[in-house]
């Protein structure tokens, strides 16, 4: 039923079954088509990235632009960010895996936001201050440890950060109205004062290094599409500000183990989702016990093949780990074809989520001693 | 007629002509009484600075109680602030001329707070950044000329003491609605995010000795009626937060030299005040131009005598150029029984007054060279 509203997204709530061509419709921005994952294949020397490949980043706002100023010799930087409320699980890492390989291949800047006074404001369940600030670290930690250069990596902490974002927030304040923030969020007059007045220091990332050096510096955005409403806000004033709009590159939301949309964890719903900190015992558990698109039998399954489009184990295969297009191609047939019954996929996925998780430990150790290095404190200047 | 409405008095709007004593009973403050105030006199060694013997503050909230705490071993600060959006005007001094009476006679801390944010963000006439950071650095050296002591007086200039208020910050702002910024400040939805969210930072200085220091520090803040909801917040969320809340003393707002209830020189109105950085000449013209009590003719005058109570000269002796009781009954006893015309009373006065701008401009000179040292800048801990 066209106009039909059975699901909903936004920077605070996702809900139903999400229709993800229609939500772009929406919110009207561009798809990612063949010809401009072409031009990214040819920019990065040969190859995708498996969220890029396999169609998980499908929308965007102003890329072929930035990517054209790049091959004209204009670089761009890149801005995401984590609001940090507990530990990260893998799809909170989609969106770094795909700066990492931007960075990786282009040689551009990466800035990461680390977001713990908006956790703290937007928090329903009463999470303390220590608890961000602590999770902030461990969060940023495990970012850098995907493989972020030191030396082109900068960290926006922002209760530590305050100095650097401060100044310039004033300026992005002064052009966002209460009824602005209140349409695009969804506030009602209970909402405290932070986070209305928190996606001032959210837009500042994305202008900050023009303002720092003096020059337009274009910014690249990987976010869920869900995080779209809060970067229009950005979009919307930076010219006013004398900034380059920034580009967007929207990716699909992870489905959670339990079936559904989002790997969420709000409320009680520790399963939904592989924490970077679960021990392998329950990363076993929880991939044995997630949801998935087989049959009722090991008969009927082998006869009719299972669905791997609602199976929260082939979008793991899909978004993160299948390491090469051909295994990729080798599992989802496997999985239609009924070949690939849903414990062998299971213990293969394991397999793989389990070698993950310790290359990211050990990676995890070395980064412990320069992530904070990477924390910007001074502003570039007073106003 | 009791209970009409004939003036208005918020934190951003004052119109009509104030009774008081009304006032003070809408807001539900105490008054100032004749015991408080020998008591105050008594702890400062015999004497009552102009605006306190002369009624100017004339509310309180706990006062009472700070004093006793102070008598019994438990030292207080003061804490009182300005928002730069010009060169200050004599009125703008009232509040830190009672402070720096204070931090003399009881050896108090002083913390004051300049708001080149708030400025920037409430301005409707768009002001520029530029403008609030100048404007901030020129008050503040006014200020601290009025015989601070350098060792005890500390400054947060907002965007540069960002990084000491912001982790405070960060925890008032999660104690304040939407709705209770709307309500006391009057904002409706086109307010921008940074003026909604500033209530938070004029909170924080309140509370930053206490959170500083581990312990509660109780805070006096002298200020204007008219700005008495701004602190009911900070007094409201004190006690949730684990700091005293802080006692208030509220003077009457002094008229302007045109005759109105307050020296506002909004809009295109410069020659309702006598700015410190007139040249002796404007100041000249400014007095002789006043408005006053004085009647139609010499003869009517001479017979009837004038009426200080309307005058807009008998004010500024009243709140801060008459020296002593003395001087005070004298000129005022003139003015009503006709012996005081206005034009000598005008040209005592401005003798006065330019004895002041000298006497003003050679301790500015000295302050020049360390009143950015008070200014704040690390945080003491960093949640």
């Amino acid at each position: 039923m066209p106009g039909k509203k059975d699901f909903v997204v936004t920077p605070y709530e996702v809900k139903g079954r999400i229709d993800y061509e229609r939500l772009r419709e929406q919110f009207g921005t561009q798809p990612v088509t063949p010809e401009l994952l072409s031009k990214l294949r040819h920019m990065a020397g040969g190859e995708l990235p498996p969220a890029l490949a396999r169609g998980i980043y499908y929308s965007h706002r102003d890329l072929p632009a930035l990517l054209d100023g790049y091959a004209n010799g204009r670089p761009f930087f890149l801005y995401s960010g984590r609001g940090p409320s507990g530990p990260l699980h893998t799809s909170h890492l989609l969106q770094f895996q795909l700066c990492q390989w931007f960075q990786q291949r282009l040689g551009v800047p990466m800035y990461i936001q680390i977001t713990d006074d908006e956790k703290f404001w937007s928090s329903k369940t009463g999470i303390a201050r220590e608890e961000t600030a602590h999770w902030g670290v461990e969060n940023l930690i495990d970012i850098l440890a995907l493989g972020f250069d030191p030396k082109r990596t900068f960290t926006f902490f922002d209760s530590r950060s305050i100095g650097a974002l401060y100044p310039l927030a004033i300026r992005v304040a002064r052009k966002v109205t209460y009824s602005t923030v209140k349409a695009v969020f969804g506030f009602d007059p209970s909402t405290n004062i932070g986070l209305v007045f928190y996606t001032a220091l959210q837009t500042v990332p994305a202008f900050w290094p023009s303002w720092a050096e003096g020059r337009a510096v274009p910014c690249l955005i990987p976010c869920g599409i869900d995080q779209d409403p809060h970067f229009r806000i950005s979009r919307d004033i930076a010219e006013g500000l004398g900034f380059p709009k920034p580009a967007l590159l929207h990716s699909q939301m992870v489905p959670g183990l339990l079936g559904e949309s989002v790997m969420s964890t709000t409320g009680d719903r520790s399963d939904n989702a592989l924490f970077l900190n679960d021990p392998p015992a329950t990363v076993e558990r929880k991939v044995r016990n997630a949801f998935t698109g087989g049959r009722a039998t090991v008969e009927e399954q082998r006869r009719l093949g299972a669905v791997p489009e609602v199976c929260s184990i082939w979008a793991l295969w899909r978004t993160q780990f299948a390491r090469t297009e051909a295994e990729f191609v080798e599992v989802t047939e496997g999985c239609r074809s009924g070949r690939l019954l849903c414990g062998e996929c299971k213990s293969r996925l394991l397999e793989r989520v389990q070698a993950f998780y310790r290359s990211h430990a050990e990676a995890r150790e070395k980064t412990k001693e320069w992530a904070e290095s990477t924390i910007v404190t001074a502003a570039p200047k007073p106003l």
